[in-house]
Order: C-alpha cells, then structure tokens, then sequence
C-alpha cells in the first residue's frame, strides 16, 4: 500500500481560496471522515473538505488533480467495507452539506435530489405526495453513498436495488468534466448505460453529485407479519414457494435464533427465540389480506406457526425499526466489539443449502454468530464479533467470512449482495469474476488514469 | 462513410477452416442480412458466418481482428434503427443457429439461454413451469438482440426492460477475451456492472453469446380490457393516474383512432374507430377483478366508455396479437411503404402534452401517421410511411421524426425509450446527452481500438 503523503501547501492554500472555511485538517474532524462501520483500520485523510454544489466539487476535483491528491467521497460514513477510509491520504470530500430535493416531480414518480440527501431525509420531504421512495439499507444512509455501493436492503425483492432506482446521476469525472448521465425519462435505449456503470463504483470512476431517483406510490394498505419456524430451512423455504407462486411480497426478512435474542435485549421485544420470518405486505386493504393468507399458508405447510399480522402503522413500524437495529443489537453480544458484516447472495435455490452450511460452520467453532438477511433475494448477513485488539480473534472472523464466500461462490452467488467491495471484497472478486474484473481494471484506467479517485478501492490498478 | 473494403481471400479461408460450410458468401444471403426493419438503405455484408459456440464466436473475432475486419452481430434481424446493416461492409455473424436453451431454473426464476433462442421460443419451453420471461418488443426478437438493443415492449411498465431482466451476460471482446459479466445470483455489488454495460451497446463493444434472463411467476390470473376515449388526452391521463394510484398494470397500451382503423382493417376486429386503451392484469383472481375496477373508474372519471374485460386467455391473446400486429397493419395503410418506427419516450407528466402537440403536427402537414405506444412508460410510437424512392417524402418523414425528438428532448425526454441509436439516432444523442457521448465514445475506443465492432452505429469514433 502507498504510503499517505504529506498535503503540500499550495493544495491546502487553493482549496481554502476556494471554499473558506469549508475545509477542515482538524485531527477530530479528519478520525471521524477516517472510519466507518468495517472492523477495518481506521485511516484518516489529511483533511476535510464539504462543498455545496456540483462546480464546487468540479473544482476540488481540479485541484487535487493537479497537485497528484487522492480524493474521497464520503456521505454518511455508513459503508461497511471501508470504502470511506483514506488508505493513501489525500482529500475527503463529505458531501453531506449537499443536502437540498431539487425537485420532486410528483406526476413523474422522480424527485431530484443532491447527492448528500438521506433516504429519511427525502421520505420525510415527500410524504405529503403519497410517494415515497423504497430502499432501505438500514442505517440512514445518503442516496450518493447508496448509489456508489448500489445499496438495497429489505424492500428489494418487491421494488429492486439503487440499480432499478436511480434514473440519472451528475457525475464530477476525475479530468474535471461534469455530465449527466441520462434524461428523467423511465425508459431509455440512448447509449451506454453511463447511470448503471457509475451505480456500483463506489467513488472510484467519478464523484456523483446529484441523483435522480424514482419514487413508488404508497398503498392503499401496507401489513406486516412475523412466524416462527422451528428450523431455518423451514423458514427459508417459505419465502422461496411464495415468491415462485408470484405472491408480490415487499419484505421478506430471515432472522435466526441468535439474531431474535439480540433484537429482545436490544428492543425490549419478547419474540420466542427461534428462527422467524418478517414480511411486509403492500397493496390494496383486499389484497393485502389476500397475500398474508396465502403466505400463512405456505408457511403452515413448513411447520411454521404463531403465524401473527397486523396492519396498525405502530407495530409495523416497531417490528422494523427492530429489524434495522439488527446490527448495532448484534453488537451488543459482545459490547466494545467490532465486526464483520458478511454479505454473500446466491440464487435462490441454493439458499437453503448455504444457510444451513454457515450455520453448521458456526456451531463447529462454538461461535456467537447471528444469521439474518433478504432471502427473497438470496442474500444473508452473519455478524462475526471481533475485537480488533486481538489478532487471533480477527483472523477467526476472516477465516470465517472466507470459507462463507467460497461456499457461495461455489453456488454460483456473489462474494456481495448489497455492501460492495470497498477493500474488504476485492480478494474474492477475481474468484468470482475472472478476466471480467481485467476489463472493469481497464475501465477503471480510463476513468481515472491518476488513479486518485477513491484509489484502493473496489480494484488495485497499481 | 468508409467505403466497404473487398474481403480478402486469406480471411475467407481462414473462416472456411474454422466453420466449414456455416459460413455464405450467396449474395441472396447476405442481401437477407443486410437489412433490417428501418427505412434505411440495405447494406449486405460481404460474407455471413453461423457459429455454434462462444468459442466459435472467439476465433471468428480474432480472424477478423487480424485482417481488420468488421463484425457486425446479427439476431432476428428485426431491429428498427439499422442496427444490423453492414455500412462498412466486413462479415455478419448469424447468431440464430445458437439457440440453445441451456438451463432452466425453476426454483431460481432463470434462464440461461444461447443469444439466438427468442423470446417465444424460451416461453414455449418454459410453459410447463409456471413461469415466463415478459419482454415482449412485438417482434420475435432473439435474446441477444434484445439484450444489445435494451428492447422492452408491452409489459415493461410492471416487469421492467432488459436492463432490469438480464442477470449477466457471456461477451466476446474484440481482443478475443470471453467475459461472464455477472455471477447468477439476483443481487450483487461485486464491481463494475458491465452487464448493464452491454445491454444496450448494439454489438460495439463485444458479441453477447449467452444471456442469463430473470424469469417471472405466471400469475394466478390474468385479465384484458378495452376502453375508448373522446380524446388522446383522456386516455393517457387515466393511466397515469392509474399509475399514481400504485395499480399495479401490467401492461396499459394507447392506440389512436388511426391506428385502430389500420388493426380493424388488418386484423378483421371492429373496435370503434376512437382513442383507445388496451389494458392487462396480472394477479389473483380477487386482486385482477379489482384492478379492473379501480381503472374503469378512473377512466370514466376521464369520459372513458365501452369498459370492457376478459379473462379469457383466447380473448386476451387476440388482443395482444392484434396490438403486436400493429406496425405491420400501419404498413398496410399505404401498401408497398416503408417506415420510421419513432420512438420518443418522455416524463409521464409531459406525456400528454407531447402526443397531443405530435397529434397536431400530423394534422398540421395533413399526414396519416399513427400514435401508439407504451403510455404508461411514457413511450410511444408513430408509424411515418414513406416510399423510399421518394426523396421529397423521405425528408418530409425524417423532419417529422426531428420534431418529435426536438419535442421530447425539450420535455427532458429522450430519443428512444427501447429501439436504440442504431444509425437513426445518432444525430439526437449528443443533444440528448452532451458531453456523456464523449465518454460513450472513450468506453467504444478502450473496448474496440480497431473500430471493428459493429462499426459505425451508435456513435462515430472516426
């Protein structure tokens, strides 16, 4: 790895002529832009710069190219493969004072919106519309940071990832230039696909500044449900069936004993600990009863039971609020621990399989490891506890996430689902990609032929 | 235009080496793949090659590359913009004899099928599973095609386009390298989307030789309906306001009165000579009736009359025949023409006020041009007859076009919503896009330093 170099200070006197007191080499300001939710080592940039608009960042970008500086986007600080963290030093630029809806094109289901706004941020601002806009990776992400990992979460099996989502993005490129990737329309056979090969790139072919999103128009009627299973296959193979009845479920969320025993502590909640299914279901006040019964029955026939639903926003919201404190209520198995989130996604056939496998590998090293994930798309997390301090500790952790990835790739999965590569994937991406990842490292080269944008990440040019 | 070169005699050997009698230089042959479904001038390659394999594929590219050759990939030949035609001459590769479905996952929702399976072809073999692939772009498009041309068609406003329905792809590149672009899971943050990449770049960058497809649940039910409209404006608000309503349609077609007269007189039906919609649902059989319902009584809310659903399979059918039918019965409005398919799509918002403008236009220059298409995608379609011997009625027809795509572009829209740039788009791209065509053009110069790859279509790099 290079070594950080020293900023000289013609780059720092340039950015502060640009942006007064919006860049900061406060050693606080910089350790906080220098982590994120990985187990991986912090590293810090040599400072910290916060722009306001798409020619602002045009012009970060110019000077730091010129001077041969690393530039690191950063949004909220939420990625969970190090994505954020300044491994060569240089500038990162937190985009979170980009923070303003542009437009919310009601009629058109879209809103456009700076790259620093958050996906609670745009929901709150929308609600008034009937709209609102889907994706969910747990924490309150930005929507830039979502789109340079290609985020999803919990509504993805019903409304898709920010692959499906995002209808165009303004990208500041690494030689200065800003284009926009696309028009508002829904549908486009116009070129390249410019909007998707930046969804995804975390950072490392260009700075997204603005995004322009779809939004779905709320149901009339939104259910949840929770049932116990007493295996995880059971559970697993209940989502499976429902989805290939065609039954439109929006959420469908897999959560292991271990798991269930966190969210209890965690939330105060007195779920049984064994292995549960939370759904959500979307349509009309008809339909969504429609759809829960046929789930309910789906799951009765895998031994499921306790089968409850209810549509009262209240305990909806409370059921998944608890869900997306899955992580930090895992955490607290072991307080002052860090941890890897693993992320592997398989087709759905071999879920099953994958799942039992980990499961089986956890009780084999008498591990705390919950198991919880999306299996309507195939993709699971396990929260493996470390302590950072503690080499041995943090070498049972990779081995463990290791021998996982292998299993999915061998099952003709993804070594990441939903998190990105960020440093901590790009080990297994040539595994699971071959010569594929040769042409993404000539891309890579094309777009950035300093290699300063987000540079170590996603892919080594060097 | 670079002029055609003579083939010569050593590359036609080597080729005859390599596929023995799969390879024609018949001129009957090659004129068959030197046109397409546009109004374009023929352009016939200089030989025609029918590989079996991705690898034959492979050293069909390297033969080429070595003589400087170009390849131009060939599907169905139903593409609308010339995208097949051979306007540099050099060698087409004939795909449809690599048409192979080679894996049905039933428990996974997906296909992995040779380029040159079709689309009724792999839902013929895949009927007995419950489950079908949606992407319907009228014409029995290959797969390939359809993937390099990011076709859509009637059900993309429910089931999306082919953006959102391949899962990876197996690319020859112009150096030779096969590519797997993805890995079969549903989900995955793993890199570059280079499958995104190549749908939709037209056989410029690589050859797709293999195409993983996302299968979709044949619902319990399915039900069709007509509904006619005092104006065009009537009809497309009721479905975007079915839209906005979160209805989930499965398919929601306009068709102008001129447009009925062709399909009554082409297919013997007897519609009302007015604005229509035609409508599909897919659900249960309590979820289709409601639907049904809903939209009825959003259409009367927008004068609609003459409501009528079926869901009777032979009823329904017949309705989507005569719907795919309807370019060849515009056709036949002016026996002997030929046509610009156009194919503008806009923010559903401007939906309205761009057909209804386009409706003047027709009536402006007292022309017999249909208005149809995919409203609830805000695309749509005008058939522009034209004799092709007829300069004068040649440019009439190609200013008609430009005004419709100066129209659209004005309403943040773009210049095709599913036919692709071909030849005939190329000229609107760079209004469309700006300077995001320069970077398309690096993407096709990294990928192609030859120029070789289906040159001269979607953007010029000489």
């Amino acid at each position: 790895m290079n070594k950080p170099r020293e900023l000289n200070a013609s780059v720092l006197n340039e950015l502060v002529a640009l942006l007064g007191d919006r860049i900061s080499t406060n050693q606080g300001v910089r350790d906080h832009h220098g982590k994120d939710e990985s187990s991986l080592p912090f590293a810090s940039p040599q400072a910290v710069v916060f722009p306001l608009s798409t020619e602002e960042v045009r012009d970060i970008v110019n000077i730091c190219r010129t001077h041969g500086v690393p530039l690191i986007p950063f949004g909220a600080g939420t990625s969970v493969e190090g994505q954020v963290l300044a491994v060569r030093g240089g500038i990162t630029v937190d985009l979170s004072r980009m923070n303003k809806v542009l437009a919310v094109h009601e009629a058109d289901l879209d809103a456009v919106v700076q790259a620093g706004v958050t996906r609670k941020q745009l929901n709150e601002e929308i609600r008034h519309t009937g709209l609102f806009f889907p994706i969910d990776p747990g924490a309150d992400a930005t929507l830039g940071g979502m789109s340079a990992t290609r985020a999803s979460g919990t509504n993805a099996v019903r409304y898709g990832t920010m692959r499906e989502n995002v209808i165009a993005l303004t990208v500041v490129l690494a030689d200065g230039r800003i284009i926009r990737t696309a028009r508002r329309s829904r549908k486009s056979s116009a070129g390249y696909d410019l909007t998707r090969l930046f969804v995804g790139s975390e950072g490392t072919l260009g700075i997204i500044t603005e995004v322009c999103v779809r939004l779905h128009a709320m149901q009339e009627a939104m259910s949840a449900a929770v049932c116990c299973f007493p295996s995880m296959a059971d559970a697993v193979n209940t989502v499976i069936q429902s989805i290939q009845s065609g039954i439109p479920i929006a959420r469908s969320e897999f959560l292991c004993e271990t798991t269930i025993r966190a969210i209890n502590a965690y939330s105060k909640s007195i779920h049984p600990e064994v292995p549960h299914l939370f759904f959500e279901f979307h349509g009309t006040e008809a339909g969504v009863k429609e759809q829960a019964e046929l789930v309910q029955a789906i799951a009765t026939g895998n031994h499921g039971s306790g089968f409850q639903w209810t549509s009262r926003a209240e305990e909806r919201n409370r059921l998944w609020q608890a869900r997306h404190d899955t992580y930090f209520a895992c955490l607290q198995l072991r307080p002052g621990s860090r941890a890897i989130a693993t992320d592997v996604c398989v087709p759905l056939s071999r879920l099953t399989e994958c799942i039992v496998a980990t499961q089986a590998d956890v009780a084999a090293h008498s591990a705390t490891i919950p198991i919880f994930g999306h299996v309507g798309d195939g993709n699971f997390h396990c929260v493996v506890l470390l302590d950072p301090n503690d080499p041995q500790d943090v070498e049972r952790a990779r081995a463990f996430n290791r021998r996982l990835v292998e299993r999915a790739l061998a099952m003709e999965g993804t070594c990441t689902g939903e998190h990105g590569v960020g440093l901590g994937k790009q080990q297994y991406l040539q595994a699971e990609l071959g010569e594929a990842v040769d042409v993404m490292r000539d891309i890579k080269r094309l777009f950035d032929p300093g290699n300063l944008m987000n540079p170590g990440k996603v892919l080594r040019v060097d």
